[in-house]
């Protein structure tokens, strides 16, 4: 079987100004890093356009460790719209290097249903993680920088400072460590870390920033701690906002690349969906509905992570309206949602298959308390057999809810025809109502009950002492109206991965509160999740090589 | 007066297509960042051509910490030499952040003298710096793996790992750090710390290797430290060096942009001159070499040291034979020396000048020991007097060295050419018998007490204990053949930077010496100086900003 990378290998690319050109925009205008990559100004989006494209949104059931194909799904839903002459355009988030030389792989899809060039897009890209880590952990030296210097001093108290460093990789040696030592020329000692920069509040930041103005703004309002004198410090009292955005003044224009077929596809932005919001930037989604008809576009992990936020945090931010959620679905799965072994998983199980169905009738309930339709997509793998693939359909039937099979990987778009045509008279027969989940201005216990028990099926919520004091500091900085990014396990429903299929009579532990005042949201952590991923015994790294050609191997 | 980005901005730039047809490289070949940057494939190096270019070396005397112009004087030369039908590109090496936000600004020329977009060549530029950084951090990630790994350790002891982290920012607090904190998830305790990017092996790797194969070998020799049973580990032996080099595969073109007088500049790498080579890399010198008949370059600080490592370390590995040294003077610069106060920098003081020159004589017999004819470019200042320049160049004309005045930031290559012709001139009629200082075979003590009292002007060397302990595991390792890459403050030739003008009778410390197996040097430490810099108590980071119509301010 060819790996994913030699598939991409057998496609002649378009040149980048022939992307553009189908989206309507001047060759002359964008940006080009190479060929095969551009960056789009954001005097691009247009909001009126924007309002008048069908917004399609991919989540998925709660995940086995390999994921379930989302971005292939979402890429290969694009390809067929395009293939029935629909103006579509799939707008995805960058892959971050920690699960690329971690285990999770690539991000930018699979076998016949990839955006290429996929190594670049796997690797550097543009330079827009690099360009947050780097405005994020300029930050942090400046923080470190006031506290050492005797004359402009604020007066940080160094024990308060939530501020921490990133970088994007699995580190988790850095997850918690002591800077400063090394006496009086090396700055004052404390405790602090590193997360991965897909965590970096700048990421959420630059995923919810409307211009470059707002952009500004917004990392001024970051918060740092607190003086001696209990005083709350932002990043503008550090005057570290003007060069921060200095910094971002590229990374804040969405990337232009390519689908596998030829089509148009916009890559922004990514913050993982477990420890942030999830999904691309507001000015990516933007801009590809503003030259598409029809925008695809994808939220991390299972519904109850990123798509709780996509609609929760992004579309109240963005005013977004979606039309209507595919819900990606595997056999494999769902038959290990049902008790069976990691390992048997390509085996025909109808009973374990069967024991899954309630982790998809769980995300199913949820999509509809947002008042939009759905339909599932089977994401097919060459081990699922008629059997397991007619009791999706027929529990489908049951519930009322569309469902069709996806070849994607194999077929690329011919393999989501049935899948683009369910979409498609979804988006044209009935009209979706989405509404939020809670609204943005009810108190923080309540927005973060409401997640809890409505959506993951708790049936309440522990807060850790420490997390008792997170809540009291952040009404104290009178941040009580700002919406919830809950940072939780995307194994289960619940904050214990070991609970699969649908988990009940749980209690959701919120062990620490996060305040993320520039983003605009609070990131409620619960059970044993870290912000800081590590690598496992033999990280994919270990296998990845280039020959003296530039021959890469190993990345998936 | 006009800003340096000011004037920058009056310009209108050539697309880099025009460049690269100037070099006789074919559109279609060179991957384009945008409109203006562009990396070219290392196909189009050509030893032989390169053989046939003359390669002249910019260098300084001691510097003043506002630096004395080495860049702006290596572009102005180079425009001159294009004025005068001569073609020439100039290979500069890229700025590191750290500067830019610290004290010392851009380092992208001035005035009439400035390699454009100056705005993105200070920031991110190509990437190439995040990418060594992400690359020498993957391998510190990997190492704090092993280490926590039941499975798979080396049993590699954590007290012995030299590998640090690198970020491209001046951050004192990251300089000594302990990671691992935070129970047995979360890595195992050790103490480590930080250097500055430019300071990175990997930058060292990447600015002497030749190709895509020889960085693979370099980084797999890359020493990180011992096992409990006190046998060495390398790079190789984590199996990192592949995906390290992938990481690289973008950084290691060079890349071209244009002078704001539309000629030709590569810029590539970028390893400070007192912590690390100090010279760009032997790719971009072998890339510029390859489709000029003059090549400018650089080395960082005084003569003392980059010019120092660029003979004894680049030109050794990569069998370069200069033509001639430009030694850069400031009249400011040689007051200081003198004993005038940096206040009064800008008041004609023949005295201060005098008691200054010798440590410009200093320079110059440190050049003849090369055997590399020199000429002496007075970087003009607008408030030296008549009086102060026909000082020098009596002095000049006393030792029979060429000297010449050269307004480069006022006037750009037309402020040059009496500079260019007595290059030319030098070239024309002088053979230039290159050879190094010392040979790479010669025991280490003798290499480093070679530079110490030949170049520095020591009277001996003193070692730490650390440092003997260090020159046995050098020993031990068999790593004696090595050059020697000295860390020395560039304010002094001593390692003490208040002995100014050409202090004598003093003794060079060596405080410990690192380990560059994968560069190929060895790195003695001496006095205080540190691999990772601090910012000022008001970094320029606090007046960098940026509009809503992304109009940069504050970059000098």
């Amino acid at each position: 079987m060819m790996t994913d990378l030699q598939i991409a290998k057998t496609v002649t690319l378009k040149p980048i100004s022939e992307i553009a050109n189908k989206l309507g925009i001047d060759t002359y205008q964008i940006e080009t890093y190479g060929q095969y990559k551009a960056k789009i100004p954001l005097s691009y989006i247009d909001r009126n356009k924007a309002n008048n494209s069908h917004l399609i949104l991919v989540s998925a059931i709660s995940p086995t460790p390999a994921g379930e194909g989302k971005t292939t799904i979402s890429i290969g839903l694009s390809e067929a719209l395009n293939q029935l002459h629909k103006k579509t355009t799939v707008v995805l988030r960058e892959p971050s290097l920690g699960p690329v030389f971690g285990i999770k792989g690539g991000a930018t899809g699979g076998g016949h249903a990839q955006v290429l060039p996929m190594e670049d897009i796997n690797l550097h890209f543009t330079g827009d993680f690099s360009a947050i880590e780097k405005a994020h952990n300029l930050l942090a030296a400046i923080i470190d920088n006031n506290i050492q210097s005797k004359t402009v001093s604020l007066q940080l108290d160094p024990r308060t400072i939530s501020w921490k460093r990133v970088v994007d990789l699995n580190d988790r040696a850095l997850r918690r460590i002591i800077v400063g030592l090394g006496g009086t020329t090396s700055g004052v000692p404390r405790e602090t870390g590193f997360d991965i920069t897909a965590a970096s509040e700048i990421m959420a930041i630059l995923c919810l920033a409307e211009n470059l103005t707002d952009l500004k703004k917004r990392l001024g309002n970051i918060f740092v701690g607190y003086t001696y004198d209990k005083q709350p410090i932002y990043a503008r009292d550090l005057h570290a906002e003007g060069a921060m955005t200095v910094l971002l003044k590229d990374a804040i224009k969405p990337n232009l690349v390519q689908t596998i077929e030829g089509n148009p596809a916009i890559i922004h932005g990514g913050p993982f969906a477990n420890i942030a919001q999830g999904t691309n930037s507001v000015i990516a989604t933007l801009m590809g509905m503003s030259h598409s008809d029809y925008t695809v576009t994808e939220a991390g992990f299972g519904f109850d992570l990123g798509a709780e936020k996509f609609f929760d945090i992004k579309c109240q931010s963005a005013n977004l309206k979606p039309k209507v959620v595919v819900l990606t679905a595997t056999i494999r799965a769902l038959k290990y949602h049902g008790g069976a072994n990691l390992n048997d998983l390509t085996k025909p199980n109808l009973d374990a298959l069967k024991n899954g169905l309630p982790n998809l009738e769980k995300h199913l309930e949820n999509i509809s308390k947002f008042k939009v339709p759905a339909v599932i997509a089977i994401n097919k793998f060459a081990t699922d057999s008629e059997e397991e693939i007619s009791l999706i359909k027929a529990f489908a039937k049951q519930k009322n809810i569309s469902v069709a099979l996806a070849d994607v990987w194999a077929k690329g778009g011919a393999g989501a025809l049935d899948l683009a045509k369910e979409v498609i008279n979804i988006i044209d027969t009935s009209t979706s109502q989405f509404e939020p989940l809670y609204q943005w201005n009810s108190p923080v216990i309540d927005k973060i009950e409401t997640i809890a028990t409505e959506i993951y099926g708790a049936e309440h919520v522990d807060y850790s002492l420490k997390a008792k004091a997170n809540l009291r500091k952040i009404s104290s900085l009178g941040l009580d109206n700002l919406p919830i990014c809950i940072a939780k396990t995307q194994k289960s429903l619940s904050d214990n991965p070991k609970l699969l299929g649908r988990p009940k009579d749980f209690i959701i532990t919120i062990r620490e509160i996060e305040i993320a005042a520039g983003a605009g949201f609070l990131i409620p952590i619960t059970g044993d999740i870290m912000r800081m991923p590590g690598l496992p015994a033999h990280p994919a790294a270990e296998h990845i090589d280039i020959n003296e050609n530039g021959d890469i191997s190993g990345l998936f």
